[in-house]
């Protein structure tokens, strides 16, 4: 059990610190800068790579919202939900510590900003209200956890699954970033949360909830039109 | 049954909410926008992710171009057809309604604009003639055919199919918006003309002809070149 | 025979057609266009989308170069080698002409320009000498004919090499775009710039001799180095 | 052993020709450059493309950090890390060699300036400060390291180690271009030091000690987590 802990704490690192990172430190840069695209692909890289690396230790979760919509699919044991959030905040909050760290030794630093935080209405990178977040964020973990659900299953071609789902969030974040600045997982949130000025912490109820629903509906959609696990 | 129109009416929502929806959200942001690169992005991904997760279940079409291809290819069964047709356009319509949604909370919403439709002549993004639009829609849904049949012919590769097909989709695109916006997809264009200010409706038969020919002539293509199925 | 001649002409027409069709119709369009990191993964996805399809049929070569490479490397028969060449350079041809038809229906239209031709000095997008423009087509050309070898060698994992074939196609496009605008497989050039305005039929000489000299390289190369076909 | 030391520098050499010739080349041409989104891709798809191609021959280390990761890790002998490390640094000198000739043959050259080296401080591309390179560096690294021994294990879906190798390394490019220029890799940030303006070569010593600390540190955390090999 400590190393799938082990494991998703790491998995939730290098996707906070790596996508996250990607945004804070190379999305806005004039000229040469990555852009949302380079975000985009950073966290589905994140996801991609640590899946091939640990999915077959923890399971490759490093989501609150993945690890409840598995168990209410029935492929995730509930004594375990608790103790993998834990450890996905643990390693959330980790990688935003050592985000700070890097970025306190920029030469122009006043502080975090927003920090890769996602939000709503103000603190939304394009404004959009609290009910386009509540909805993009409820279809897209939905949709997300679908596809995990269904690459995973012991009919699918599942050596293939890491890529179809870091890919995955690749494409939520393509569509999505404007308008919430793209969570579909409550520990990435929580992790920048902590550190970033603005209404992040404030907000940060709908990065659980919507998440949690959009788990929960992405597993029942799932076992509806699931046919062959 | 069900569980296949099912399938097809997730995968074909997908396919408009994250393609139409990176578009619409995410690429024309200044500076930090997607752009058309990531936008072709995007609807690859939409099939490659699809098509790993319910592949297997309906075939994983998304397309009426491409359920007509296959039955012409004998590979899928007429019967189906119209069924099929019916779901794509459904899932299609579902996808334009959920970002619809979305997009209304934009602080500053007058109204969706070409809502990422498709078109010719001054509907065009870059102005092509009505000519113009029906040869690349139709020689790229060919084309598209053909590398669906080849690759999932029972003696190719076929567990890399997706990958396959999904960037093939990412490729149509960085050729074509320039030209259409990109259909090679009946009901995407269905799904979004819909909702959409200026002409997309009255140009609407043009991406239902031009990919059914495309659809027929790829799968001609392919049997005269295919070898091995 | 005439399969594989079929597969090779259909496989070229799409390099030159999604490659060079990407670069004049989508490159350069302000704010939203794909730029030469899009070029690059459109020239990339040409190969690894026609290397899955039609790979098992011909090989898959769809340049002069690979073909020539494979020949000296005992992969490839002799007596084929010419009808491949006219195969390709047909393909490549027909390729030109539908994007010539559909770039003529631009509400601009005065002429192709460069038509995404090859060239060095003056036709350098960047103004690369000729020197320059020769080392680099003839070191890419032979590190690309040593990855085709490597990778589809007998104990090579055969079944990712359309990835990696493609993507290194991508990743020579994204060094060698400002030198020589990037050939390395003279039948690309060849197609284009029978239509191209400015020097591009003058220099095509150089856009033969120097990948087919790095096509011969990279053969030697790898059976120097490979240890294990 | 000739084999393996012949493929690590030839896979060193396209590590830096390919990732440092396309920042050096194309990444900042006006308007169609590929910017460090490119960059990253070019740097990953080096190591995913010679890794399919020689992984099977050295192991595919391109790298003295990770050569020392595996031999930490007990996967590597200790006797051959000097000739792999000096087999890394020619190749890598060569591409750079290479690369100097093709840039010389530019209209406007007047020396190659930052030739792609790394630095910290002044010589950061963003003013990061020399702390702020070393934690980004080993933390990086150590990762990287990580994915590799994980990815590659024999429990691991090992086919696809190059693909999740690859495309962790453009993932590190995207985090960390704008603080080091990215670097994780001694033989890389050494070939371009030799021949860049600046201060490279006297701040190179930090680009051996952290990625090898790095290296060093990623070997034990899979050590420590890795349950099945």
């Amino acid at each position: 059990m400590m190393n799938k802990l082990g494991a998703e704490c790491i998995g939730t690192f290098w996707l906070v610190f790596g996508g996250c990172g990607s945004a804070v430190l190379a999305a806005g840069v004039p000229d040469v800068g990555i852009g949302w695209l380079g975000v985009s692909l950073a966290f589905g890289l994140t996801v991609l790579t640590m899946a091939y690396a640990v999915g077959r230790i923890s399971g490759g979760h490093f989501n609150p919202a993945v690890s409840l919509g598995l168990m209410i699919a029935g492929k995730f044991e509930a004594k375990d939900l608790v103790p993998y959030w834990i450890a996905q905040v643990v390693g959330a909050v980790l990688g935003a510590v050592v985000l700070y760290i890097i970025v306190s030794g920029s030469p122009d630093f006043t502080g975090v900003g927003g920090f890769a935080s996602n939000g709503y209405g103000e603190a939304s990178p394009a404004g959009y209200s609290m009910t386009s977040a509540l909805v993009i964020e409820v279809v897209l973990t939905a949709l997300f956890i679908f596809i995990i659900l269904a690459t995973t299953a012991k009919s699918a071609n599942f050596r293939f699954a890491p890529i179809a789902i870091g890919l995955a969030l690749t494409l939520i974040h393509l569509i999505s970033i404007p308008v919430t600045n793209t969570s579909v997982n409550p520990a990435r949130s929580t992790g920048v949360a902590l550190f970033a000025d603005g209404p992040a912490l404030a907000q940060l109820w709908l990065f659980w909830v919507a998440p949690l629903i959009g788990g929960a509906l992405g597993a029942v959609l799932w076992k509806a039109i699931g046919t062959d696990d």
